[in-house]
């Protein structure tokens, strides 16, 4: 017997079998809903609105992500909720409410920051020309109902002026921003209004689109940043673009049109014509964003490694040929410095470090990692230049958080025992199953707190265990998988270069938070609480990441996940001026420590790429 | 027994025989003396200064044409000039001076109005970031020394700024235009700063180099516009564009490679290279400047003919995709009315009709021609839709005024004769033939004053052209040269149909002259001066141009050639920012005379397609 389901927007209605959730129902009849954590109930993406039928009572999960006001409101996580009777229910996510809980209280954007995105529509009617011995214009005559100047208008958007005034009657719609008229449109088009968010990291580019009354997330994209066969981290990439002019356009090629793609797509999924997104706000490492605007990054990674330049850029979008309207203002956060970029400025936006009465630091785990530590007294910033091995690159069977990753281990007297994402059969090995899995291996003493894979202590191990640890050719391995176990088609192992690769990240960015506590005179005890960012921040066990030494042995209750923070401040600043404004203030407050320019760093960076001692 | 004759720039020594003109002997070595009137002392582009050797006494073409200093500089016109014994001489001609009399005394642009054309070349030294922690940029470095913000600085312009820097120590070339930053070059180039006047018209388009210190014309060179081939006038054009938007953008790519080709040749020709011209002035009637911007100009052909917008337009070469200096500024003079373009304004600034204490008439004979009337108390001005009938086009024989084009033409009992520029075989008739043809073909009683030619008076004619006056099927026909006269390889006849063209064309701009004078109540009587303009104005016989009653019955010595006066004013606005400023107060006081909507305008024209009865 199967009880039918009904599914908005698109109208389906699905024969359920009784127990089986909401979001694996709907992904088995193709009906796509974004399960970002896996179905795990560790993310607010697959979360839908009842509008018929029982309401279930919520979940922990339902509680945690979505918050009480929208659990009362009728939301719930589709991956927790397994259908019992005839229902109807809307798939319709708005911003990534988990993330926004720091903001402050209340549920929706709209609530925690007032909307105010610099984006106006107005409907207005222009008289035409009616005798020939008038001298005007079809412009002027339009500038006179607005209150404009030829000079807000680029020539570009008068070139179906006559045909549109005069096809609807006179009736356009104007579309400002700040002083600049940035569309004309036939008709009224008021109600189309929408912004896209850009994080371009080293290796992953994430695209929210948002409509821009509401501040409503309609859709979100995520994609490996394909200048990223060109060199995996920051350096490589600089040393190819220093090659020849050649490959710096190569470099930029490829970034725009990946944006395109990303446009394309979240156009596709949301029905949102890619004409009606009139702001863009985009967020990068230093190197990211001079690459974007087709700036030689050269010199940003030879000491002192200067930005070209730092100040917030507003650019129509024709110039960076993103296919979005094309007066469209892209706006580039600003920049702090050399490889503290805009991403940084993002994160602290996002976090409210910089109004923090008490001391706090952020993290922000990517290829390259930022740190900012600090409160609204001072802040202070540096880059951890980790490498891509924590987003699973540059390990022998590494992989993105996509589904067949490893995603978690545990390791006991039994042996190693794996969850992928998605439960699909094992494919390798993601960043936060990287670091469980070392964790492990450092507790069961498969590995030593120098990283060595330790061969002489292989006898004491229990048998699973002994088994699973050997030695091909020069090189020491860990059998993570066997082929046929969780699914796997062939062994998965971690070797003792990918133990190394995992130190030198993790040396990175815990050697980057140990400094600016070294500089700012912050003992751990002073900390009120450590934000874990990052798009896969919010996967990592902490405990695992504390075990490793990723991050300073604080109480674990002084740890939060944060979510996609420098994505998040992307978002602020698209929906709200005044927080884009405040980005620049902020960005100059913001106080950059060189590591490498440090006389202490080589010391702590050699102490924290060892393991902490149990 | 021959004469050394030394020319510059090139440094070549010719053997002469004496007698020959240097302009002749130049030219039988491939050297290239620009001789745009054929050699025959009307212009003054052949001029050359006298280095070494006996400068000889000015002719009466050299004081007419160059004027008593230049003429006292030891410049003369290479046409005029015999070589006699050994001389060296320059090649060195700056802005057409001719044209250039009617804006006040004295020689060289500089001295007729002060040359500040707004772009500015500042060398500066730039100290790089020299230590980490100093939270700087390249960019602020820069912005330090010239004290602009970085608001002012496209940035396209940083993106090979660090290796300017760092390769040339340090040491930058900043040129600006008002507040923007247009270009950052390596090392000193503050000598190298140019400008391009262009006058795109609707049957002829004419570029003109400028070096920017002096205002020294540097190269000029002009084309067919090459959207002429979707329709000779305006009308048809516009009709092209309308048909859909496929075809406005295959009009606007047309002009934007023609311009492209005449910066190539205008930079083969003077040596200079396009990425140092950072300055466009463009004028053009409302159709031409709306096509350009790729702005649909359907209205504008549609009662009441309002054009898009007026305003002057400022846009960075970039966005028109003109290759000189990428953040060139291209300054689009303002318009007045849909059929009143910014060549009528720049004819004003030229002529300094807007100042003149007493009344004028500037008239621009061109496929769209202009007509001006008044003096600085108020500015009337029409447009005259002549057709290209005047430009050779749309005429059985008729051609440009190129190498074997008919330019003089006499008539008289022995029959027709006719001049050709450059002497070479005949291959058709240019505008000024055709008015001399018509003009004596009237006195010889072959055409009579309704415009027919008359087989009815056939007998009356002396032999010579009573034979030359024929009926082939239905279309009468006059024969102007037979195979083997003057160099002919073929018939070249005047068709009844080309007589009706030209009535049409002269009957435009008679109109238009005669309803100016009709509106503002100006008689004959009360005008001081008629100056005649146009890219083939000057070569115009007035006399004859009188005697087809092309411009109204005033003493010959009131008429007056004032070269392109088009291109001139576009010249002007180039080397200065005060004139260019000037443009728009011109263009809003300039009052616009509707043709068409005129209750008498139907008369009038009626009238004037006739020819005056002798």
């Amino acid at each position: 017997m199967t009880i039918p389901l009904r599914i908005l927007p698109g109208d389906r209605i699905l024969d359920v079998l009784p127990g089986t959730t909401i979001l694996k129902a709907a992904h088995a009849a193709g009906i796509d809903i974004t399960a970002t954590c896996g179905g795990r109930g560790r993310c607010t993406s697959c979360r839908v609105k009842f509008l018929q039928g029982t309401i279930p009572p919520p979940t922990i999960m339902d509680e945690l992500q979505l918050g009480a006001d929208l659990v009362r409101e009728g939301y719930r996580l589709s991956c927790q909720c397994a259908v019992t009777e005839s229902i109807s229910v809307q798939v319709a996510p708005p911003l990534d409410e988990s993330a926004f809980q720091i903001l402050g209280a209340g549920a929706g954007v709209a609530g925690r920051v007032a909307i105010q995105s610099g984006v106006v529509k107005q409907v207005v009617k222009v008289s035409l020309p009616r005798e020939e011995h008038h001298q005007t214009s079809d412009l002027e005559e339009l500038l006179a109902t607005i209150g404009r100047t030829p000079a807000d208008v680029h020539p570009d958007l008068l070139k179906q002026l006559p045909a549109a005034l005069r096809e609807g009657e006179g009736e356009v719609t104007v579309t400002t921003f700040g002083p600049a008229v940035i569309g004309i449109e036939r008709g009224d088009t008021a109600l189309m209004k929408f912004g896209l968010a850009i994080d371009v990291g080293t290796t992953s580019v994430v695209s929210t689109l948002i409509e821009l009354e509401s501040g409503e997330q309609l859709a979100s994209v995520s994609g490996l940043n394909p200048q990223a066969v060109f060199g995996g981290d920051l350096m490589s990439r600089i040393a190819f673009a220093q090659f020849n002019s050649a490959n710096l356009r190569k470099l930029q090629t490829r970034i725009i049109g990946l944006l395109n793609q990303h446009i394309d797509q979240i156009s596709r999924e949301s029905g949102v014509l890619a004409k009606w997104i009139y702001k863009v706000v985009v967020v990068g490492n230093t190197c990211m964003h001079h690459i974007l605007l087709g700036i030689d990054p050269s010199y940003v990674g030879l000491a002192p490694y200067a930005p070209v330049m730092r100040h917030p850029v507003v650019l129509p979008a024709r110039e960076l040929f993103l296919k979005v309207a094309p007066e469209a203002r892209v706006c580039l956060l600003p920049i702090v410095a050399g490889f503290v970029g805009a991403d940084a400025v993002a994160v602290a936006l996002a976090t409210r470090i910089y109004e923090s009465a008490e001391l706090r630091v952020a993290v922000d785990i990517g290829t390259n990692g930022e740190v900012l530590l600090g409160s609204r007294e001072r802040l202070w910033a540096c880059s951890a230049p980790a490498g891509p091995a924590l987003e699973g690159a540059q390990i022998r069977h590494g992989m993105r958080g996509a589904a067949g990753a490893i995603d978690r281990v545990a390791v006991d007297a039994g042996g190693i025992h794996v969850h992928t994402i998605g439960e699909a059969g094992a494919q390798g090995i993601c960043g936060s199953g990287l670091i469980d899995l070392i964790a492990g291996l450092l507790d069961a003493g498969v590995i030593d707190w120098t990283g060595l894979i330790d061969l002489d202590r292989r006898d004491a191990l229990p048998p699973a265990l002994r088994a699973r640890v050997r030695k091909v050719g020069d090189q020491r391995e860990v059998v993570v998988l066997r082929p046929g176990e969780a699914g796997a088609t062939r062994e998965i192992v971690l070797t003792q270069d990918d133990v190394r690769q995992v130190q030198l990240a993790k040396g990175a960015i815990a050697s980057g938070v140990a400094m600016l506590q070294h500089v700012a005179g912050v003992p751990n005890e002073r900390l009120t609480e450590l934000m874990l960012a990052g798009g896969f921040g919010n996967y990592i066990s902490i405990r695992s990441a504390l075990r490793i030494g990723l991050i300073p042995a604080l109480p674990e209750g002084k740890i939060r996940y944060v979510g996609n923070a420098a994505s998040l401040g992307a978002q602020l600043c698209l929906v709200s001026e005044p927080e884009r404004a405040r980005a620049e203030q902020v960005a100059r407050s913001i106080e950059h420590v060189s590591l490498a320019a440090h006389p202490d760093f080589q010391d702590i960076f050699v102490d924290r790429m060892n393991f902490p001692r149990a």
